[in-house]
Formats: structure tokens, sequence, C-alpha cells
């Protein structure tokens, strides 16, 4: 998310805990390669999270096998990160639910985190990520996450997701239901994607404010290069139409999904678009002729 | 189909001849990796029997080279190896037509092999894998084939691969034919691959046992990664399930089917998967999604 | 151009000037390993022309980035090729619309060796080529290409080339207005390319003898390895087709079709085909079949 | 170690704990192909130990970044693995200190291996392999190591790790010391390494056996590819050196020390040289020369 | 230079000039992502200015092709560069013989450049980077080069330097005769490198301050992985040894040589080490020992 | 041979036998790219020969496993080369010991080139290359070889060759019984290899004109990149010399020497050096400076 922001020459930074070792120092360059503010990483903890990804391809789905546990991030706990100096000049704050995920001071180090953002008024936004192999410390999702989602304003969130954090049942209904129980959720974004194979897939958007729905146009992707991080890069798109563009809510959810959909075809799980492709390629309708 | 064997936890061994050179401790080294037997493979021969494979790609179709001939294989004859005691213990004897295409030795050999394994009772299975380069020496495939056929109880052939090994004529009738003419096959396989482009076919299986005729699903698989080893996927898919659950023909034919639908997505000619993997991916219907 | 009529076993000599330098070493030995005659290329100016090549894939388009200003070919000047002695032998003078946008100059050279070889009566052809990201010496496409197209026998040009450089309207009556206005013009031929993304495009040609308009089939590409050079690649088998069998046109624009199409499955702009080659993937139409 | 045993075509087994992931998988396929046996590998723990190495080259010398906490290694506890099954055909058991430098429980289940290794009378090596970025968990080496290297009869042990493990003064007396404390041991070998730069080292290797010291010629190795595995490779000479040739201890020596050097000219952790390789190695002097 | 000084955490900003294109956002991130600050750059010039580099090995010798006409660099002229706003808060400028050899107009923006720093009161560095392939544009580098140096306070200067830029003889009195003619010059660096062959090089530096002269060990390199930057990165050191430990000569020196001597173990012409690293490799003395 | 000499700009003709396939379209393009004529290449045979490499590194030597049995040259015959076509023009002729190594046959096909070129008044040269792995045919090469050498008037023969072709003894004398037993050969070249290790050779040639000895300077080369070929570049420096500077019989041993001492430096076994390229490296002495 802060490197797609970053390309959009959005002053961003990103909050973390990373033991003090030569793999962070790469972390770290790689970040700053892409223009991501770092100085407010913190050190500590015995090792980095690392994930190991297998990339599908055609009828072959991908896996992803996660290394995360003890990590820094793991042994964050509340106290470690000075939110209110961070947030001093801060005009966003956004979290993934992957944090919660790894461990219970994480989750106590996010809510801190939370609260600190919420009482200085800053406005908060959240992608669930749900990832079945992690929350693995004895705690499931909806006995975390209700307590943390009610401080945000915007959420990525599917019907699967509202299920599965806060037992609310996958129907149409569950925008209208996500918002009774978290008042501050102004805003409701999701995703549709279309697996018809690894290589090939469907990809659209929603965005809903207060009840009305805006949907983007569906990509129709193949081949994918790389889908891992697109919901990242839709996350940085949501974030930077709201602070662009907030009076145009159409324009929010047509960037955001395009800024997506390109995502898909880099390998990584980031991508950095300058704000002048991402509108050339809404207007090329992903037809991808070469410019020369 | 001894590599595919081996990932299903099949106790597997190659017979092959080979010269004692570097190449051939490579080869050796390459089976063992993944966990197929080596102890039968038997020395000699002045080279390695190789091919070189320009891949295909969009409406290019690819291309084999053959460099077979004065192999280890070819300058094979009868007497030369040990089948009793290869067969002690075995449950299943597996051959392709390719041997028989590269010398008169060769099939004298395979004769051989086929005598001795029909007499210990071990039931046999053939793919016909007709290759237009090969037989060169002298002899059709039709006046051959026939008498090695004959002590198969497993055979995957197309309609074509009728024409060309038995002069049957490529109709519908033709897995009949196949069964008048050689009594022990009891099972008649056959694939069928519609090839759109060299990187996106559609490929289905079929098994028809004494007569009744079950059908896999079609997948549609692109793009191709390399489709070379398609067929000997499939054919350890048929002999993984007759072996194991032969009492459920679909599942058989299933699970051959989708064994080499997973071929096509993994360079190189062997690929290795396991049980669960393949069941994961009959139940995913080729969707390819993410696993994290 | 010159090394796909090579790879038809046509004799041909590329004409260029570069400087004395390794990488025209490196250029010219490139053209010599497709059998292309490098003989009559001059040597001088600063630099060769060169230029990146950002790869499209899926729904993200390619970009190309010219870096050809101060090359040899832009400070070439009338007198400096010895066409006279160059075109002593020749059956053919093909020439691309990239010369004349890069300086004044080299139009004026271009200018230069057009009246030499019509004095000589050899048979012209030329591709527009139109890049707008040349043309940047002060001139217009239109002010400086109608006096050299007059000379041309065979143009590939679109209803859009039409209106850059002739201030044709688009139409379908483009190809009647041209040859009006260039009588010369017996033989125009155009491409459709229609780009459903950067991997896969519908591609098919047309060739229009004196108002007889031939119409290719349609290929169906995917995914595209690399589309740049194609359109050279189809000027090629235009040109071979025009030499070999020109009593046949619907041949001469299947053929070029074809090798077009295969272009697009070869990573880098030149690919050299054998005419039997071809021929095959004619046949095969594009179904992309292994030969094994 | 393993791997280099199996090249001399020796059956050897290698015991370990990992947790069942895709890479579990992918470390054990690697093993098969060198024909290492993994059938007495148990499954557990949440992940698998690995290291990060740098490279280095010239007058840059490389890092190693350790992953190893939390591992299925540093899991395991005494009575998860059947020793008494594993060595009832055992004719030697290797061991390496970077296991009981893992965690307390690893030391307490490497004492149990020891101790039932001891009872079988099966003769017992073991690499010191000092690491200082290990012995993270509390204790250090010398509370540790004695006690378990009291059963061992051959020692690959250094001047320098003869201090760190057993408070041994590290001087030319470290070996009789050594004996005096452990009298079970033997054989105690070294290796002298000359570190000229990262891509230079001369190399040499010594056997002291009751006194007796054997000692190899000196290699002068450069460039260095990957100096990572030299001393298991070392070990693996040494190893089998007393079970194939013990009555000539100048010739195991010889032979270990040479499969070490040459190593050094593979890249990766491992090598798998065959006897003869070895021998004609000793031969050539390490001249290199090309054989043809 | 400015790589490297950002490693050792010093605050530095990269001043030059770009087209705005691809291949400048590719520059820019590439310098990002070692922390060099890119805002100062500015934007015009027809092209990037390239080399290519035949990496010399072994005997052979390497060679760059230099491509700098008519880059952003040699069209600038003085005023485009706000330079008493760059050097509001500078402590140092440093600056490269490089640019006033590509044209007059970037000579005499070079000059502006030196002379409000002299105004400003600023240290100044210069490497006079000789390249006999540019200063093609009708000035020899001695009408230039002495009115640009006169404001120089350390100077990286071989007694063949002397003699192309100031017609000083090559002798040993050259730094005097530098000194005396350009009395602003207290420190005058030299390296000396001893080719023995493209792979094989002895490198050592030597500074001299108001004539007592301060050197540093010699560092035998082999093999060379790249020395293209070697001279950057002892221009680096110097720099940040006169800013961080000018009282401190003989260091000065010796961080500058050996973070000149690590470069050579690194692709690229760009080095960025961590001043522990370059500490650390002074202690080791170059011996490239393996830390683990 | 034929490649270094093409880059000596002398027109050279590669006459072989290859069969029609694939992969000799691929090995013609080769020699097309460094401009070497194949007109003179007839088609026949079943496959082409080929090798394997094992490049050697360090203390390690490299390996090649031969693959050339039944090769298009293996069954290569009298009367199937036009020699006296071939020869029409031609100015000398080269052969290498390496063909009738092959088959009985490849020994008359060349006994009848030779006795063409003889009586055609053509110079002839010829390399021995014993390899011990050929000459499996059933002949030793001192059957075969006088009376092939006998035509020959320029040999590179090591003592060891003169010894296991011509029964003489490997001693000082070795030159002045070749000459006495081949009255034709006025030339014997020799090359002194003296293999530190795989990666660092030094490297001398000495020229023998009826009993006077010229001999270069010596290079001490590493890293080797790659040393196989390096024999040929020395036949082709001393082909050219012969041609070009016959009358300096020192210049012909300097230039055949350097050639052969850069052919290591590069990957592959053939080289194609500019003759300025050569002389500037005998000037370096095989320093390896960067030229910029």
């Amino acid at each position: 998310v802060a490197v797609a922001l970053s390309g959009f020459n959005t002053l961003v930074h990103y909050i973390s805990r990373l033991p003090q070792n030569d793999l962070s120092d790469l972390a770290i360059s790689f970040l700053k390669k892409y223009g991501v503010g770092v100085d407010d990483i913190i050190y500590g903890g015995e090792r980095m999270g690392i994930y190991f990804l297998e990339n599908g391809v055609s009828v072959r789905g991908g896996k992803v096998l996660y290394d995360r546990a003890y990590s820094g991030m793991a042994s964050l706990t509340p106290g470690m990160i000075n939110w209110e100096k961070i947030f001093q000049n801060a005009v966003w704050f956004h979290w993934s639910g992957i944090t919660p995920a790894i461990s219970a001071s994480a989750a106590d180090a996010t809510l801190e985190a939370l609260q600190i953002a919420h009482k200085m008024g800053i406005p908060i936004s959240v992608d669930l990520n749900y990832r079945g192999n992690l929350w693995k410390y004895g705690k499931n999702p909806s006995e975390v996450m209700p307590e943390l989602v009610k401080y945000s304003h915007l959420i990525a969130a599917s019907p699967e997701d509202a299920e599965v954090f806060f037992s609310i049942p996958p129907n149409s209904e569950y925008k209208c239901n996500l918002r009774k129980e978290f008042p501050n959720l102004k805003k409701i974004a999701s995703t549709k994607r279309i697996s018809i194979n690894a290589s090939h897939n469907k990809w659209s958007g929603e965005l809903d404010i207060d009840g009305i729905v805006y949907s983007s146009s569906e990509y129709d992707i193949y081949p994918i290069v790389d889908r891992v991080g697109a919901g990242d890069s839709f996350m940085a798109g949501l974030i930077y139409g709201c602070l662009q563009f907030s009076e145009n809510p159409q324009k929010i959810i047509d960037f955001a999904t395009a800024n997506a959909a390109l995502k898909h075809t880099l390998p990584g799980d980031v991508a950095s678009f300058q704000v002048a492709e991402i509108e050339a390629f809404i207007q090329s309708e992903g037809k991808g002729k070469i410019s020369r």
C-alpha cells in the first residue's frame, strides 16, 4: 500500500518493527527505492517475517507458505512505537488485518495505534486480509477484530470476510450490517475476483458510501504475471482517491480498480504506477496498445 | 511415468540401459531426486539417447528433434536384462511404444520382457506413443507391435494409433476392434487434445472397460508451460488408479486426466504431484485459486 | 525486413550509416548471423540510434523510448551513399518512413535514393511506419512524405497513415484516394490489428491491387511474446511474394500475414523463418501442434 | 556430510525433524537426489531452519545470517526419535555441534542419541562447528558440550574450538589435552585454512591418532566458488576413510582433505564426488588439467 | 560518490539535469534506493547520457563506450540551476572533471556553480577523471580546467592528470606544483593502481596535506568483479573523512582506500557500504574471512 | 580456426558434412554470425556430432564428453565433397587430427582432400589435436596419421603428439625428427601450457622454422574463463601470420600466442578478435587496463 501511494507522489511512511540485521537493511533499501519513508521503523525482535510464494499458472493455483512466527512484528507490544509523534502530521492511517493475526501482543499494539489515531482525529482505513494460515495464537478473528475495526472509516471487506471476522451472514445485506455494527464505517469497498484459472481472472471493484454503490468496470486480465499484492494496490487507490478527489466516488473506485488490475501485470508484491499512467490505463480500457 | 508414480508414493523402478558416463550419472541422479528406483538400470552402449525440444508458443507449434540412434537402448538385446529377478515382487509392468521404435534388437528385448511378465502373471500396460520421426530401422510399426501388444491389459491408444499400429480403421469402433484383436486388453484409454494453439489446449480423457466408457471432464488449459510428458502423466494416473481404486473406474479416469492437465503447467517432461494435490485440483475444477 | 527476407533465401543488403565503434560491430555481426549483406553500410556519425522497449503484457501496454537523435542516420546527407553502385544488380528497393522522420538531411538522402532507384527502374516499396515520438526536426510528415512516396509501387498504409502523411480522410475510400495521389502505387497493403490486450491481438492483412482486394484469414494470437517487428515481417512477406509469386496475389497476402503472425511468437524485433515453415504454418491454421 | 558419503556409495541416513510443509518436501527431494536416506526424518515443529548466505569474493568476506530459531530441530525433545530402531544396522553415527547450539531440548535430544549409540557400541564422530551467532538459549557451549563429546571417538576440532567448548588452551598441546579429557577420543582431526582473501585460501588437514600425526598436502585454492560446506566434506572423507581403509591413516587424511578442497569449487553447501574422482584429484595434485 | 556517502549516513543530494522520460525515472529511483536526495535534479535536454561497458577479465582489459553527447547535462547552461538555494545548508560541494568535458556550456555551468559555492564559503572537492574519449567540443582540458580547479580545496589527481589538465610535469614534484598553481588546494589525494591483469590489481592511496604525505596500506585485489566506480568510492571516503575526522588524516586515507578496495568486489558502478563495514574491513586487512 | 581467421578479415570457408535438421541450421547460423563461409558444407548423415563440457574451475579440472559417433562427419567418405572446386581459389588448407580420429571413412576422405590440395599446390597446415577418448574405430593414430601428415607444411605438435602419432620419442629432438620423417614440414609450432590449476595457466608458444626457433613471451592467465578452443585460436594466428607477414616469424608466433591467450577470457570454444585488438593486446603485455 505504501509503495503504491508513494508512486502517486503521496508522502507516506511505513511503520514496522524489524530485527537489526542485513535482511532488514535490504527491506528498508527496497522501500526507499520507491520513496517510502522508513524513519519510523523501529528495531527489535529475533527475525524478519517472510513468506514463500509458489506462483500459480494456468489450471494450477499458487500457494503461499507463511514464515512469520516470532518476527519483529509478532513480538511488538503496546508502548514500543511512539504513535503520537508519528501521527503528528498524518492525514491518514491504514492498517491490515494481518498484523493482529500474528500474535496477541501485535493485536494489542494495533489497538493502541487505533485508539491514538482515533483520539487525534485521523481517518482510518483497514484491509481485513483474511489468511486462513495465520491466526494461530489461540484467538479467533471474531474475538479480536471488532474492537479494532470500530475505529475505522474505510474498510475493504468481502462477504466472506464479514462472516469470518464479524459473524455477519455473507449475503447481499452484509455491507448494511457492517455499517450497523461499526457506525464509523462510512465507506465499504470490495473487489470481485472471478478466477477462471490462475492466469486468467476477471476483476472489478465496488465502493459503497452510506449505501450508495459505485461500481468499476470489470477487467479481463490474462495472462496474470503475479496477482499477489493486487488487494494492496486496490487499497492504495482508494486511499489516494479519498484524499485527492473524495467528491468523486466513481473516480475513486475506477482509480483503485485500475491500479489493482495493473498490479497483476508485474512480478513481486508491490507496484508503483504514476497517476498519469493509471489515468491513461483507464482511458485505454485495458486494451494494452503499444505507445511509440 | 515412473516419476509421476513415485510422487504418488508408489514404489517404482525404472529399467533402462545407459552408457557408463557422466551424462548417465546426471540422469540417474535426476530420477533419484523423485524417488524412482534405479538399481535395475544396466550399463552399456555407446551413447545416451537424447532429444532437443523447441517449445512452441501461441500460434507457433513446438518441434522435437530426436537423437536416439545408437543409444544404450538401441543396442539392447534379449538376455541383457534379468527380467525374472526384476519382476519378482512386481505388481505392474509398463512399457512404451518408443522402445520397439528404436531398433530391431530393442523390439526383441521388449518382447522378451513381455513374455516373461506374462508368464509371471504381472498386469501390463502400454502407451503406444507413435512418433513419426522414429521407426527408421526398416520395419513398420504394424509388423512389430501386434506381437507385443497382445500381452497387455491396459492400453493408451488413439484412433490414429490404432490405424498406424494395427491397421484398424480410426473410427468410433476402433476400441471394439482393438479388443477383438487383443483379447487381453480389458482397458482401453485415450485422451482428446483439442489444440486451439500451442499455448491453449483443451484436454480430456476416456477409459473404456469392456465396452463401458468413463469420461473425465474437459480441462481448458492456457497458457501451457510445457505439454511434453502429459501423456506419461496420464498413463501414471491410470496405473495408480488401477492399483489403488480399480473398483472406481470414474475415479481412475478423473485422476489420470487431472494429473495430465497439471503436467502442462510445469516445465520439463516429468511432473511429480502428490495424491492430495491431484484430489484438491479435481475439487477446484482447475480454477487456479491461490492458497494462503 | 532484411532479416526476414534473408530467411527466405533472398539475397538482401541492408543500407545504413553507423558510427565506427563496438556497438556497430555488434549490430553488423547480428545482421550477418541472419545472412544479411552488410558490405554497403557506410561509417560515420557520432552515435548509433537505439531504442528502449518496455514490453507490455496483459492489460498493460508496452512503451518505446526512442534515442535516435544525432545518430549516424540522422546526419546522413545526399552524396554519402553510392546508390548507383548499390542498385546495379538490385531487383527491389524498400525504405521506411522512419528514415525521413529523423532529420531533414536524412529525408533528403531518402529522396536521393528514391530518384536514383526510380531512374534505374527498380521496384520500390515503403512502410510508412508513423511514430508520433519522431518527426521532431520542424517539418510535418505531410510536407515531406508525398514527394518521397510518389516513386513507390507498393505501400503499407493504414487509414490513419493516409491522414497523417497525406491529409487523406481515413475512410474506406483512402486506398482509392492514395492511388489517385500517387499513380505509381499499384499495390496498397494494410494490416488490421485488434488489440484485445497487450498479450492478445487478432491480426489480419489486406492487399489491394488496382482496386481488387485480397484478404488473409485472421490470426488469433495469444500469448504474444513480442509484437515489435511484426509490421516489418509483414512487409518482407509482401516483397517476397511480389518477387516469387506475383501472379498469385492471394498467396502474397497469405504469406505476408502468416510471417507477421509468427513474428509475434519470438522475442526481439526480427524473425527469420524459412519458406517451408511459413507454408506449414498456413496449413496448420495456427493451431500450434507439436511436430515429433 | 550425508550427501558426500552417499556419493562414495555409502548407505547413509539423515536424521532430522522438519515441519510438514512444501519447504520440507523440497529439502527431502534434494537429499533424495543425492541418494541420502530420508525415511527416518520425523515431522513436527513450526518452521524449517534456514540461513541466508552473502557470498564473499576477493577482499570482501562472506556473511551468514542464521534464521534457525523455532525450527523443527529447535523444538526436538528426547523421546521423539526412535534411536534404537535407527541404530539397529548402523555402523557409524555422526553429529554436529550445531544441533545442541539451537536449543536446550535439542541438546537433550542429542545426549539421548549419543547415550543410545554408545550403549549399542556404534562408533561416533562429531564436528564441533562453533558458530558465534548461535548458542543463544542461555547456556554456554562449555556447559553443554563436554557431556556430549565424551561419547565420541572421532572429533574435528581446532585449537579455538577446544578453548570455546572445553576451556582447553588453544596451544599445540590441545589435542593431548582433549584426549585426557575425553578418553574415548582416539582420533582428532583438524583443518588449517589460511585465508589470503575470500577467493583464495590454502587448505590442509591433519589427523592425530593416539598422538601420531598424519598431515595432508596443502591445497592452494583459487578462485573459491563457495567455501561453505568444506568442513562437512572433510568430515565425510574422514568417516569414509575410517570405514573403508582404517588401516591407512595417511590415506584417510589425504582423502578427506582432497574431498574438502574439491568442495570449494562447487556452489551450494553440499558436494557429491565419486571415490574415483577424489583419487584422480589426489593424483593430479589439484593442477586442474582438462580430461578429454 | 553520492551513493557511497549516503551509505555512510551522510545527507547528500545529487545535482543533475535529466530529460523527462522513463529512463530518468529509473535513474532517480535507483538513487532513491540508496537514500540519495534527488529533489534538486532539474529536467531538460533531449536524452540521458549513457555508457556501455565491456567488462575486462584476466589478460583482456575492459572498454567503455561513451554515449553522452546531446544529453541533458551537455545542454546545461548557466542560470538553469538555482545554486544559491541548493548550497543554502550545504557543507561540501563535489564536482567531477567529466562535466566540463562534455560541452562548453556544461563547463560554463560548472564554473557558475563553483563561483557561487566559493562565495558562500563551501569546501569544494574535485575528481579530475580524465577520459580521453570525451573532451570533443573543441577545447583542451588545459584551457578549461585551471579556471575551475582554482576554487577547489581537495583534489584527486594523478601525475598524468596534472600533465593533461595543467601541463605540470608528471614527476614527484607534481603535488607541490599543483599547490603553487592553485593555492586553495590544501589536500591532494591520489591512488596507485598496479594492473597485473584486468582481474588482479594492487590498489593503494595517498593523501598529501600541505606537503605531508599519509599513505594507506596496499590492497591486493583479485578477482576483481568490477573496478568501475572505485575512484568515486575513494572520493566519497575522502569527503566523509574530511567531514567526520579531519583531525586524523591517516584515518581519512585508510578509510577512503578501503572503501575503494571493497568497491572492486561488487558489480555496477556504485557501492554503498556502512561505516562499520569499512572499519571491520580495515581490521580484517582484506583477508575475506566468513562471518557466521 | 575459421571463426578466428574470419575476425582477421580473412575470407575463410568451413568444410563439413551435417545432417539436414534444425541443429545444423543453428550451427550454420552461428558460423555466419562470424562471417565464415558455409556454402561448401554438404548435407548428410544421421546426426550432428556434439560434445558436453563440464568446465573446470580452481583445483577441479574440466571434462569433455564426446558424442560424435555416427555423425555426418563420421560417415563422410571420399567422393562426397568436391575438393577440386573448393580449392579453386584457395590459398591455404587447414585440417585437424580430430577428423581421421572419428572413423575410417573420414580418415579416407581426409586423405583424398590432402592429395588434391597437394596436387593443386595449396599450403597445408594441421593441428594434431590428440584426444584419447576418440580413435575408437580399430586403428591407432600411428597407422593413419603419417600418410596424412606428409602433405602438410605447417604442423602444431607437442612432444607427446609426436610420440602418440609417429612413435617419435618426446624429447628435445622431436622437431628435428618430425622434419626428417615429413620433409614437407617447414614449420613446426608448439604451445606450452603450465597448468597451475584449472583457472590459472601459463601459456606460451614456439615456432620452429627449419630449425630456427622463435618464442613468444609467456602469458600468465587467471582467471581462465574457458580454455577450450585456445589451440584453434593459436592455429588461426599462425595461419594468418604465414599469409600476411611470413617474412617476420617472430611476429607470427607473437600474434598466434596472443590470440590464444585472449581466447581464454571468453566463454565458448571460438573467439573472434580483430587484428588491431591483438596488436593492442601484445602492446599491453596482458596487463588488462581499461580503455575509456
